[in-house]
């Protein structure tokens, strides 16, 4: 977080930069008029569909509620409309957004002071920050250019294991990951599921950016792909439907065993934790973001179509933009590279020299373009000559003069 | 939350039972029809009082938003009108509920192994658990007749200095606690000050009944009187206003250190726990609130006059009818007693056989009456004689039907 500060800092030094850092969603596609279209379809559910009484109603929206939501149904229905992932609708935790899910998944899980957490190596802040506060272990696993890699994980999952810790669980975003936007093969995908089995491992999937598709290659989640309960899904509906609901959801459907001997749903346990923390979700974003599922007829891609036009035609004009104002053999003179994401909201920059917070005061004020230096999600060091590219909160104009302003920097710093 | 379950399951188990169980607030006065309209005023606030254009008010409802919250400066001001209270806005941190307002404070405070939370004894079941999930040692200070009684704190405070612990906070409901409903008076208030300041103690002040007075009498919160700033404040707008906003708030107005050597405000601290606990508080709901603040003029006392009213009345109206089917002389007889709370959702009853689990259940199937045994509330054993009675959720006919089938109870059991 320390760090970010220098980002939210110099971005409001320099206002008239184009920033590349920012990973929220466009708003352009938000429209304040739908919340009360949305609330009453919800409403219109509950007494037509439902066939409950205006009292209960009331309940409802106003009254404490169920510690694990009360739109878990139509999420079950939209996981497999969308997902092909079949849950119990009992075993979904509706969440105060994707960070409480994976807070109360930490907690739920990590018993013993010698369980650790594998994250990938850059990871997401999120999960990092949780697990600090939690005074939870991490330990990285290296990214490769197709992610987590199976074989590395292994290592480090033997590494521990000779050193008395236990690999608890690994958390990933395979697909589109931030801050890299790198994407898990099938295969690699099949291998991490069979390893989480043999090592006794379980896997917090985290699928927030999987709609955005560059390429229209579409790959299973684990969770779809999980037949033996090993993966733990963390939905979120921040990008798919918007941030400020602050609606995500776990996906828990793990038998475990209490301590009188009883089995549960690892749910109900999470529903213990959550208590603790929030009680419940509030009852008006859930009722906002299950009457936009109603109205979507339980499949949020139809309707993130122009969300994903949007983040796909930025991310193509920045690939095309940076390869038509560095052509290769330029670029490889200068040692400068970037890979090319399928999807999702982020991409990777490469450069010969340090980018780090001295470039970054550089780029702002000489150039007027903003990025974050990838050293910032290392929870170990390293990314130091390299450069997260966020294209989600940019016009296709903005990206098209982001990207000349950034060559202009690269060409000056890394002549 | 284990023994909440057997309250649950015996409450399903006979559905025509009255209960003085749930101290959830009455919802008969929650009008779904006015959501909107508290909507709407939060809207043009934003736009007309402060000037924020459409697409900026788009933003603040669907994008991610300020840790701390949009609509501290409304909850400062009502903080002034209702309670005396000036707090700096920059010092409240909204919160999903006053329970997560817990949370944080709990996670920003204690560092060090060695720090115990102290908590009255009867207490909250929020704050134990919110301690445990932090695994934060809590000791228990017992409360007398008028809440917590400072000598015993003081010593409670001295005893754990020589045992090598530092008695970090208290945490305490000085207006009509729950469970027991007990107040404190107005020099304990300013003798806990004192102390506090004396043996370098934080005060975690909670006060979601402070409004709702039987008698009439209102007395200074910890935080009014609070000079040094030695009290935290934790507010809640789940009674005042409803519970399924999920909004509370915290003044953090203390200044601390950073490991840099900078000052700044506990909120701030506060505001990067939060960060990793949900991100920030859904929009939706902060703007509801904001607008129910806006259109009761900042203050919230007039507004629930009429709630006021009607749990004075359940109050009253309990307490007359255990007077007239238990007279002094019989129930002394008896060995039977129960406290007058000045206010609040809570009484406690006590008799001379143990209520426990069993004899709530013949309660429930031989009377049509539920209660919340006591010991549930002590984190250490003790309250086996004692009954917690919730007033909230009952009409006052309710109430008296309640008391009827109360007294045949213990006329049955005590005898």
């Amino acid at each position: 977080m320390e760090v970010m500060n220098f980002l939210n800092e110099i971005t409001s030094r320099h206002p008239e930069a184009i920033s590349f850092g920012p990973g929220r969603p466009y708003e352009g596609l938000f429209e304040v008029e739908r919340i009360g279209e949305y609330l009453d379809t919800y409403v219109r559910h509950l007494s037509d569909d439902l066939g409950r009484t205006r009292d209960e109603v009331r309940t409802l929206l106003f009254q404490y509620g169920r510690t694990n939501g009360h739109i878990h149904e139509l999420v079950a229905r939209t996981l497999v409309n969308d997902e092909g992932i079949r849950a119990d609708p009992e075993s979904v935790v509706v969440t105060v957004g994707c960070q409480e899910g994976m807070l109360i998944a930490l907690r739920a899980l990590f018993a013993r002071p010698s369980d650790v957490l594998l994250v990938p190596s850059p990871c997401y802040i999120g999960i990092t920050g949780a697990a600090r506060l939690l005074d939870i272990e991490t330990v990285p696993v290296p990214e490769g250019e197709d992610g987590i890699d199976p074989e590395a994980l292994r290592s480090t999952v033997t590494a521990l294991r000779r050193a008395g810790k236990r690999a608890r669980a690994l958390y990933v975003v395979p697909d589109f990951s931030n801050p890299t936007g790198t994407c898990m093969t099938v295969p690699a995908r099949r291998r991490l599921l069979e390893l989480a089995d043999v090592e006794d491992l379980l896997i917090l999937e985290d699928n927030p950016y999987g709609f955005f598709t560059r390429t229209g290659t579409r790959r299973p989640t684990l969770k779809a792909l999980d037949c033996l309960r090993r993966v733990i899904y963390l939905g979120s509906f921040a990008k798919t439907c918007f941030p400020g609901a602050r609606v995500g959801y776990v996906v828990a459907d793990q038998q475990v065993r209490m301590p009188d001997g009883r089995r549960t749903l690892l749910a109900e346990e999470l529903s213990k934790v959550k208590s603790m923390v929030t009680v419940n979700t509030p009852a008006l974003s859930q009722a906002v973001i299950g009457g936009m599922l109603i109205t979507h007829d339980y499949g949020l891609r139809k309707a993130n179509k122009a969300a994903t036009d949007f983040y796909r035609e930025n991310l193509t004009t920045l690939l095309d933009c940076l390869d038509r104002l560095l052509p290769p053999d330029r670029r490889e003179a200068a040692g400068i590279h970037w890979n090319a994401p399928e999807g999702g909201f982020f991409l990777t920059l490469t450069l010969p020299v340090p980018a780090d917070n001295a470039l970054l005061e550089v780029s702002a004020r000489d150039h007027g373009v903003i990025w974050t230096p990838m050293s910032y999600f290392y929870p170990d060091g390293g990314g130091r000559h390299q450069m997260r590219l966020s294209l989600s909160y940019l016009t296709p104009d903005q990206v098209t003069e982001g990207a000349s302003r950034l060559v202009s920097l690269l060409e000056r710093s890394c002549a």
